[in-house]
């Protein structure tokens, strides 16, 4: 008799199955991936670099959701607005896997494709060589923090008698106050970098 | 024969076994808290406000790190920069602990003071009442993506051949690039924040 054939292992289900165990508990084991899949630990190896694959194949599954188009809009300054909105709205489905892919090197060939695009643009827009990681990382850490808070609850904070300025503060917040907050560091950052753009240009030569 | 004495149960020791677990996991229950004292899961919930309560204890532990007095500061900006510093070095001890903080509403009673200060300080400078909670949100979100980015390898991202933009960007970062981001962020937010000082003032009345 025929042995029911194995269940079709490849690397769209590792990761599908990587990242949920990562939505739901913020970490995952090659074990866990392979438990859920029904299959044998050394059969998840089989196609995955280690661990450390898994991760870069959960980090292309994430960043897919980045609309990469965003990056062509013109001037600059909307396409970064669009990348950042489309970024944050990405890893807003994944909160729990922003620790996980924040500490973890960038190796997945898609996802440094992308960074090469951002990196062309900010030169494209006349952005100094050094200025540009500064300014990528400065706007990934605040969609990032944004990201998390959108997945806070809208009342974050409960205030007592004894915090009265904080409860009036509050209260002029309306709905969508992580929302409010992110305009609000999104707003800072692009008129910062446009005075980068306008400051005196880069002495040329070595 | 007297039974030995049961080890002292605080909320001290609960908070800093919480705090633990979250460090290394991202997370914790209140029966791994318990096993890592010795103590029934039932002894542990006699001392704090079930999980909620350990989270909140987890939550003034960390913030106790928060130079408190950076607020009092003047002017008010040199205030915000040091309080940001402070809290980002705080969090940047705890990376794991970020999400599950920023995504469980805050009740314990010292932070909640603290946050009373930060909205004090924010007032008397002359923020617009309506301006506080996004501006102090806006701001911890940067400092929270920047001490979790302060948790990542130096060297972040690994560039191939396909990506020889990113690899020069890159070259140009000396070490401490995290650093150099939050700094970046943090210059943006502050002269942004100066804008809306210097904008109209707010109409009176109702």
């Amino acid at each position: 008799m025929a042995r029911p054939r194995t269940p079709l292992l490849d690397r769209e289900r590792i990761a599908a199955t990587g990242l949920q165990l990562v939505a739901e508990q913020g970490e995952f084991s090659v074990p866990q991936i392979a438990r859920a899949l029904g299959v044998q630990t050394g059969s998840v190896y089989h196609h995955v670099d280690g661990r450390a694959g898994v991760i870069e194949l959960i980090r292309e599954l994430v960043c897919e959701l980045i609309t990469d188009e965003a990056l062509a809009a013109d001037p600059w300054d909307r396409a970064l607005e669009e990348w950042a909105r489309s970024y944050r709205a990405a890893f807003a489905a994944y909160p729990r896997a922003i620790p996980l892919l924040m500490t973890t090197p960038v190796r997945a060939p898609k996802v440094l494709a992308h960074y090469e695009r951002a990196v062309a643009r900010l030169r494209e827009a006349g952005f100094a060589e050094r200025d540009v990681m500064p300014l990528l990382t400065a706007l990934e850490n605040l969609i990032l923090g944004s990201a998390l808070d959108l997945a806070a609850p809208e009342a974050m904070w409960e205030p007592s008698p004894e915090t009265p300025l904080l409860a009036g503060a509050l209260a002029t917040v309306g709905p969508g106050r992580a929302d409010a907050a992110f305009e609000l560091a999104l707003a800072a950052f692009l008129s910062y970098a446009r005075t980068l753009l306008d400051g005196p240009s880069e002495p040329s030569g070595p």
